[in-house]
């Protein structure tokens, strides 16, 4: 019986429990798929040489995280002819054509369950048991620092800023969180999902993306009362012909699967005619979690594939396309306000779904949700609504997401 | 290029659905996996012959559903070295050790994705995913009829039997919904998850079940008000080096990922130590779900197998497993009555968690909610309690199932 050799690529947190879990487990795997895997060697900044490790093993680990050199040793690996297992988020959606052109080129594999979704196994789902399906729509609450910035702000009505400060003190935002309040990691993530959803060639700049730095206590709490929850929300559907990858936060309905999810969870709600629709839902990963998603990826690449690689179709990418939108305005408590108000709308294609009206005199609010009409149109309503004297200040508004099955 | 011939038993509403489906998909499986499925014939009880069929067939995929004709035809076809895709969960749990044990000699798949969870691909995330994984608990809401029925109990306040008619008006439950609100239904799902998740030869006559027909709708109410909602949930778990199988009614808290699980859908929840919990949800089967459930079992025949089956293993099924509790009396309101009910429950080891008294004179009630504790204590305790001349009515409890992160 001879062994399956896995050369490892950094030994920080996740690589170190790799490290263990492969110990622990290599009986397991043994028994189940008929070969050991074995450690082959260990690459990190004081030991350990590249080219050795790559040429004692069958299949490669990055773990090193970053871009342009994980970029380069995947490459190296991939191109002699070994499997590769990365969590990299970055370098998938940053290289993603690069990498699985020389995968595909060199008949190897490359595999990534732990770069998306924590613990949750999206990868394999939509690659896997979607793989007979047509996929119309993914959304995921992809990244848990800001689910959880989120979650706080709901719960206990504390700002931004402060909810921001507890993530911190508990371990569930970095010092620098620029990457994640930002939708830069969910835009990441997205982009990686679209490409395995759709068989589409997405990387990271055709994701728009927005964070949830502006986000404040008071909408949340308005929207509320309208059975309203604030997520920050990754979508990938198809549109017009083309797709729209983006990351936003939006307002979901009590009825949608993603409204439940709260804290650092990561979840992902696959739509396809066929199917409904799937959700998935998991803490988000800490090391040991992602250890264990890393060697799933390997045991899987131990065997033969379960479906052929496909090289990704290049895309349409579409930026204007439609969501349904809350819109909050403090205006001047006077007679005819609502009535200009509506008038724009309509004349902007915009309908209304409902309007409360809370306050008087000074505090006078309206807080309005529209049916699904194209961003444009909204945001040129927006912009007259934004001119109007009677307003006490700029309109805010944020994206919602209907129910799916209303 | 040889096509992949696909002999279908039964053409009702999902078999017609399959059929359709696998026509209008074969283009994009052909492009897939390189073979192109075709179906070499169809059996119904007018048409067809099963012996011509088989021999013109690579698999065979039964949908006649019942029991003694299809575990013949599956047999026959596994020993005759076909592969074999079914959604029959009767079958599979009935007869499971013998079906399991002929493809394992013949060296062909068994494969019964669309048997357990709707939509939700729960077999394949159970053994793929989680084949490196040791599995420690699977609850899930596998019964979309009687999830109906307890949400609209919950949402409207109506009685059982209010309720019943309800899902039958509108094609949630059949006329006779016995299978269903007996819990034997979803004790036939959760023995195959069982097997599947534990690798233990486990039958629905090792399955403990309870159905809904009991269920009140003020028991519903009163546990409301402690944040606890009523749902059919099946449990496989290891307890004491053996497995525990039930399905009962049991109250959710609200932090429960199965907790906002309402309607006809489904979910699943795994807890592994390596991966803290997965829930996987989505809406209970249709027709149309159903083939394309099937279909997507097909194509993975189609492929070499990811994992290698074994041999489950047997196992002892334990009955007296520890489980929190909900309880409801209806008391004289009299000085001294808790405290006869808290030392009955002290001196059988029942610890209490939570105790609300609510009404007066004849109405007054007691909801207390106790700590996890064996089953059997509990029910000695309440033996006990129930012989009180104090009490109005029996008591009436039900299982409660704690947040899995408090």
């Amino acid at each position: 019986m001879t062994s399956f050799r896995v050369g490892l690529l950094g030994h920080g947190t996740v690589g170190s429990a790799f490290d263990t879990l492969l110990h622990e487990r290599a009986d397991a795997v043994e028994q189940t798929v008929g070969r050991r895997p074995e450690l082959s060697g260990v690459l990190t900044r004081s030991r350990g040489d590249f080219e050795e490790i790559l040429a004692a093993s069958d299949l490669i680990v990055e773990l090193i995280g970053g871009l342009e050199l994980a970029r380069e040793y995947v490459l190296r690996a991939l191109r002699a002819g070994r499997h590769v297992v990365t969590a990299n988020k970055q370098v998938l959606s940053q290289h993603g054509d690069e990498l699985f052109a020389a995968a595909r080129e060199a008949g190897v594999e490359l595999r990534f369950e732990a770069a998306v979704g924590g613990v949750v196994p999206v990868i394999r789902v939509i690659h896997e048991t979607l793989a007979g399906a047509h996929v119309e729509r993914v959304h995921g609450i992809v990244n848990g620092t800001t689910n959880f910035i989120l979650t706080e702000m709901t719960r206990t009505g504390a700002s931004y800023a402060e909810a921001l400060a507890d993530a911190q003190r508990l371990g569930f935002a970095e010092a620098d969180p620029s990457e994640d309040v930002s939708g830069k990691d969910a835009a990441a993530k997205m982009a990686i999902l679209a490409r395995l959803a759709f068989g589409a060639a997405v990387e990271l700049d055709g994701v728009t993306y927005e964070g949830i730095e502006h986000v404040t206590a008071d909408d949340i709490a308005y929207a509320r009362e309208l059975g309203l929850s604030l997520k920050l929300v990754g979508t990938a559907e198809r549109v017009d012909g083309g797709l729209s990858v983006r990351v936003h936060p939006v307002f979901l309905y009590g009825g949608h699967p993603l409204a439940p999810v709260d804290g650092s969870f990561n979840a992902v709600t696959v739509e396809s005619p066929a199917i409904t629709e799937i959700t998935l839902s998991g803490p988000g990963a800490g090391g040991s979690q992602t250890a264990s998603a890393v060697l799933g990826d390997v045991v899987s690449a131990m065997l033969p594939p379960a479906v052929p690689p496909s090289a990704a179709q290049p895309v349409e990418l579409v930026s204007d396309v439609e969501s349904a939108f809350y819109l909050h305005l403090e205006v001047a408590d006077r007679p005819g306000v609502l009535a200009q108000i509506a008038e724009i709308l309509g004349l902007q294609g915009v309908s209304v779904k409902s309007v409360v009206q809370k306050g008087l005199g000074p505090d006078a609010r309206l807080t309005i949700v529209v049916h699904p009409v194209r961003e444009s149109r909204f945001l040129a309503a927006v912009g007259l609504i934004g001119r109007l004297d009677f307003l006490r200040v700029p309109p805010r508004w944020i994206r919602v997401i209907e129910e799916v099955f209303e």
